[in-house]
């Protein structure tokens, strides 16, 4: 996997949406786990969605309610039909997530949970992160720009008043479908300069 | 990764979909490369469609034409926006396929492409093969029951007519998303039992 230099950052940069000056007002949070999703339903008290907006037989669910002036969804992409576990990974989050612009037009997308923390950049159990970047450590494709392609890095949203309002560590996150690290991994994460690492983050850069 | 014991034989098997009696009339091909799809487009004399069924601002692109009486599209993810390379790998192809799935209703999706071959597994250069089953190699997941779900085995349809009347070879698919292939990858290769190795194929079993 080629290193993340200074061509790739400047892509990355380019790459960041245009934050828009019109007030946010339609709000969705991506979550893979249905033990992630619970805290936050009940937290603002939302409620499970019987007709979503999703495609009949799919396996997606939305949780929705209010809090102040904002709406709030909250998409899981629910259980494997056929095995019953939690459907993890970068495939499902993408597809829900895609179907939730659609289908919701939010202004703002949170893809939040739980994710592992490298001791060594400075990250401890409990901490909450907010993430600057992410970047894929498991896309190895050794071919010129199809390289970076891979790595697919791209900047998150600056949030600085989030950040000093509640007093969150800022860190750069490696993402890939795997629980595990092999030796392969471990090194993409480190060129990703990672303190995250979890299995579902993507920011999608839908230009609409 | 989890051998792929009996149980997720019989899993996988329940998750084949039923073919259905009515004719088959829409088709959809899938490919991940503009290399790929220009001598489909060629041979189909298929034209580009400027108003694509897609959202306004993804890079998707649509071909479509008839061949006798089946109308036939075929979509590929396009280039990616900053770095101008194909959008190969799952999470594209996923995404490219469910949008074509919502907006063409396809009787029939057909992922073409090129793989590699194994030839210790009987597979030459030139080879046209068919799958028969297809697996993710780079989704290890070591969790009960998530095992499974990571590796995500699935049979494609059964096409013997297909299979003799082009005298094509039948065999097993193991995808992921990068090009090397790492010794953890070649286990999970070994495991799936694959003979062709790609970076697209994923079966959508959506029930709708």
């Amino acid at each position: 996997m080629a290193a993340l230099g200074d061509q790739s950052e400047e892509q990355a940069m380019a790459a960041q949406p245009k934050p828009q000056n019109r007030p946010i007002s339609n709000i969705v949070i991506v979550v893979a786990m249905q033990t992630e999703a619970l805290p936050i339903v009940n937290r603002f008290q939302l409620t499970e969605d019987p007709d979503t907006p999703f495609p009949q037989g799919v396996p997606w669910v939305r949780y929705q309610g209010t809090y102040k002036d904002l709406n709030i969804s909250l998409i899981w992409p629910g259980k494997d039909p056929t095995l019953g576990v939690d459907s993890v990974g970068t495939i499902s989050s993408a597809l829900v997530t895609y179907a939730a612009i659609q289908a919701l037009q939010p202004d703002l997308i949170i893809n939040a949970g739980t994710a592992g923390g490298f001791k060594a950049k400075g990250a401890s159990i409990g901490d909450v992160f907010i993430v600057s970047d992410c970047a894929f450590h498991d896309r190895r494709i050794p071919i010129p720009v199809f390289d970076l392609y891979g790595v697919g890095l791209r900047k998150a949203f600056v949030a600085p008043n989030l950040v000093k309002e509640l007093n969150l560590k800022v860190g750069k996150l490696s993402t890939g479908d795997s629980l595990d690290m092999t030796q392969q991994d471990e090194s993409s994460i480190i060129a990703n300069d990672a303190t995250v690492k979890d299995m579902e983050l993507l920011l999608m850069f839908l230009t609409f």
